[in-house]
């Protein structure tokens, strides 16, 4: 199919060029999820043709943006930055028309400034270079640091953040630009028109920052046959993932079997733990936090609790009820998609046909559009240590399943069933009654989650160098690095490189005698900023 | 087959106690590589039983050891460093008689000293905790720090390195043990003697310590099949493998699959590219040094450079002659055992089959023993650019294929064609005049090696905070960290772990206000050792 016969199509950014998709396979739209209506243009499904079109100019460009100077690196994403914020007013009417997410907070007041306080957090640790980490060994002659990789980063955006995920402006892509790698963006097929928009503005700031014009390269949707090809792709240098586990265990098999190294973060429930005490003392405030949390996007984070350890006493039985009120009460809520709504039905199926009961709410897909009437699900502490696995399905949307327990044993032993997750979370009593339970629970979840939480909710996720978003497997594909928090997310793309006795001209900046840069470095045991 | 049934063969170390395999299913003796006899007693291959109890007791341990006391961990580092002094010449003995390796300088004056100094090392890392990375915003409520898996770690040791890189005595042994994660050994079989004493030691100074018993458990064998299940098992925190690409590849694929991470140092054919200038100047004296390199342990090193670029011209003809008239006279050289031997004479067989000719010694298995006369290959550029994924099959020993290249844009090809190596090393003139030349080729070459080496062979690596052993796939599995040099190597066994909002009291040493351990921590952008 040639583009000229499908004048209608929206571009894809190739090679430093807007142009039509030299061998679409499809085409797709845009849908309202609140209606189910088609909106917006038409955008193309690209073939091997446009793939390797891109992979041959991102190949080319990565050693040239290997070599860029870090500066122009961070005046990129400080421009990129800027114009996402002279927009505002139109990149956040385009997310919500296309994701149904609320334009006052979160897309105006809290997604869209998150992302571009991101870029430029980035963009700081690129001109203060601690992310890096350079270490001199005078005696050995030796000099090593965090470096570019030298190739392209693959990045797809999941459908759940139009900005602070999304793959042409979010963490991903932040990240693989502050190590000077070049990124081929897939975009998510929800917000497309979103993510063209972004693009354009990044583009644009590419060609000003003179930085290569294949920087950053973009494709709307891939038959999934094909992408699992890409992900097997020498070319790359490495991949960067958020969705689905289906999608991510499939893309990670396919990267692993190349050795492309894929930082993928894939499911999550979130284990949260109401102890005794804190049940005992603030039971409704429980249920109206738990139920905000539960429901704050329809349920569509990544941090969302879908499954909560609540006391299997009285005062527990009130937390329930009075929780399962809220759930009754509350309206059908917009999911992303037909995807989101059809697995998430499939999911609240699969945890019903294991044993669980509903307590609240409807938990049923609902029209119009894509909805779902949230539910609030119930398993007793044994029936989920029975099969543990079964009950641990992520249910992506307002749907949370509360396991009842019984004793501190059974807490720690429902702790210790838990797969790798991104958050756990306890609440325990103000007046320490908890505390020795909150000591033996939290034992056993820690190595079990990324982030360990105290009496708060685990929904939001807190831009910071002290961040952990990421977790075990399977909740991400390694533990060792966060998805989130600059500049920590910048070395998932880099690689640890040593200089072995090479004259000072020929090392890069970070490694010079001179210090040129001005910056933290290990000399031979001390941190120091000056010069050899 | 019952413990009892086998009086003979030697005890493995399981939940603490030497004791005879559950259920072994073969059984072996070490070789004297120099005359091919068995010697020294029966060892065990182990079978499920055996691992399935190693499994259970280190999960066990595994969260004792995570909140052990950090200074018990280092007191455990530094005794088993002073055991393996003390022992020095027994051990010494034993792994000459077992590998053939010289015993000076080798064994008694490199290679034990060096293990025992990185034992030391790892000890000074867990003293001074800077491995753990600790950051603090205390705006955001956050603290984040590298923290032990909770899990055991399964180390598989390679053939060339009785005590450096022993799976109970070596940097991934050191570094498991740092991370506070507990150790489940398998030996190499070419040395279970010498493997099973250093383990003795080992576990004495865990009891010693008050270390949990299940800190170090050791099998001597496994059958293959059973250890790409073992590979695969969930209970496991992480792998670290040092061999061959082939057996490298199939724990990788199983740990791959069950999300597992596996630090694999695989095979790496290390380029050295001669440039014009050195050549003309120095023919001699490099192809003195490259012989050295090429020969040295015969060969048997991950470092030891496998492919040499030199000039096409007459400086280069010289080059070659010099180096194939050392080939013609050296002799046979000992290799680790029968099955290296035959590796060899495989891969050399292919280098042969895809157009390399034998340009000097004999290249062939002899006898007695399992030796190998050093052999000299050569190709034409063009042919190696022809078939570059054909002629860079790692020949393990002493055998290395020159490349004849005969203009600057060919020698940049020859680097861009090459796969991920631990080291790529340049030779140039002293007189500058290779400058340009190495600019490009070294340009191309960086992104595709852990360690960039000037003027110097790349046999031989320093332990240190700036080396680099390691590299982009296939040489390792994961170019972001190092195998070798504290405190990095550690991390490979960590995972990044946040606390959000969690009371002073219950947070680790590293991550408390008071900062009681008085280490370096990056406290809202700032490192300090002060308390908060």
């Amino acid at each position: 199919m040639s583009a000229s016969a499908h004048p209608a199509l929206q571009p894809i950014l190739c090679a430093g060029q807007w142009r039509a998709s030299a061998d679409a396979s499809a085409s797709f739209r845009a849908s309202d999820p609140a209606s189910g209506a088609a909106i917006g243009p038409s955008f193309p499904r690209s073939g091997e043709v446009d793939v390797e079109q891109m992979l041959a100019a991102a190949s080319a460009a990565a050693p040239q943006l290997a070599h860029c100077p870090t500066t122009r690196i961070a005046d990129f994403l400080e421009a990129y930055a800027a114009a996402i914020e002279a927009e505002r007013e139109a990149l956040v009417a385009s997310a919500h028309a296309e994701t149904a997410l609320p334009i006052t907070p979160r897309l105006a007041e809290v997604e869209l400034p998150r992302t571009s306080g991101q870029l430029r957090q980035a963009a700081r640790a690129v001109r203060e270079c601690s992310w890096t980490q350079p270490v001199i060994d005078t005696q050995a002659g030796l000099r090593a640091h965090f470096a570019p990789l030298g190739k392209p980063v693959l990045v797809f955006g999941p459908n759940n953040f139009p900005f602070a995920f999304n793959a042409v402006a979010g963490s991903d892509f932040a990240s693989a630009i502050a190590a000077r790698n070049p990124v081929i963006a897939c975009a998510h097929p929800a917000h497309p028109a979103t993510t063209q928009r972004l693009a354009e503005l990044a583009h644009r700031a590419v060609l000003d920052c003179g930085l290569p014009d294949a920087t950053l390269q973009l494709f709307h949707a891939l038959d999934p046959a094909l992408g699992l090809r890409l992900a097997a792709d020498r070319r790359l240098g490495a991949i960067g993932f958020t969705g689905s586990r289906r999608a991510g265990l499939a893309l990670k098999a396919a990267a692993d079997g190349a050795g492309v190294p894929i930082h993928a973060e894939m499911s999550s429930v979130n284990p949260v733990f109401l102890l005794r005490g804190a049940v005992r003392e603030r039971a409704a405030t429980l249920a109206q936090e738990l139920f905000a949390s539960c429901t704050l996007g329809s349920g569509q984070f990544c941090t969302n609790p879908g499954l909560v350890m609540v006391t299997g006493d009285a005062a527990g039985d009130a937390l329930v009820g009075a929780l399962a009120q809220r759930f009754d009460a509350a309206p059908s809520m917009v999911l992303f998609g037909a995807g989101v709504q059809h697995q998430l039905v499939a999911a609240v199926a699969a945890l019903r046909q294991a044993g669980a009961r509903l307590v609240g709410g409807r938990a049923q897909a609902e029209g119009p559009g894509w909805r779902y009437a949230p539910g609030l699900l119930e398993v007793d502490a044994d029936q989920f240590l029975a099969q543990p696995l079964a009950l641990q399905q992520e249910a992506f949307g307002p749907v949370t399943l509360l396991v009842r327990y019984h004793d501190t044993a059974q807490a720690v032993a429902i702790a210790e069933a838990c797969e790798g997750n991104l958050t756990g979370s306890l609440h325990g009593a103000s007046d320490h009654s908890d505390d020795a339970d909150h000591a033996r629970i939290a034992r056993a979840l820690r190595p079990r989650v990324g982030r360990l939480i105290e009496d708060r909710w685990p929904t939001g996720v807190a831009v910071s160098a002290a961040m952990q978003h990421g977790g075990p497997y399977p909740s991400t594909s390694n533990a060792s690095f966060s998805a989130v928090g600059m500049p920590g997310a910048i070395r998932r793309f880099a690689q640890w490189q040593c200089y072995d006795h090479v004259r000072d001209e020929r090392l890069p900046d970070e490694l010079r005698d001179a210090n040129p840069l001005g910056i933290q470095r290990l000399v031979d045991g001390c941190w120091s900023d000056r010069a050899l």
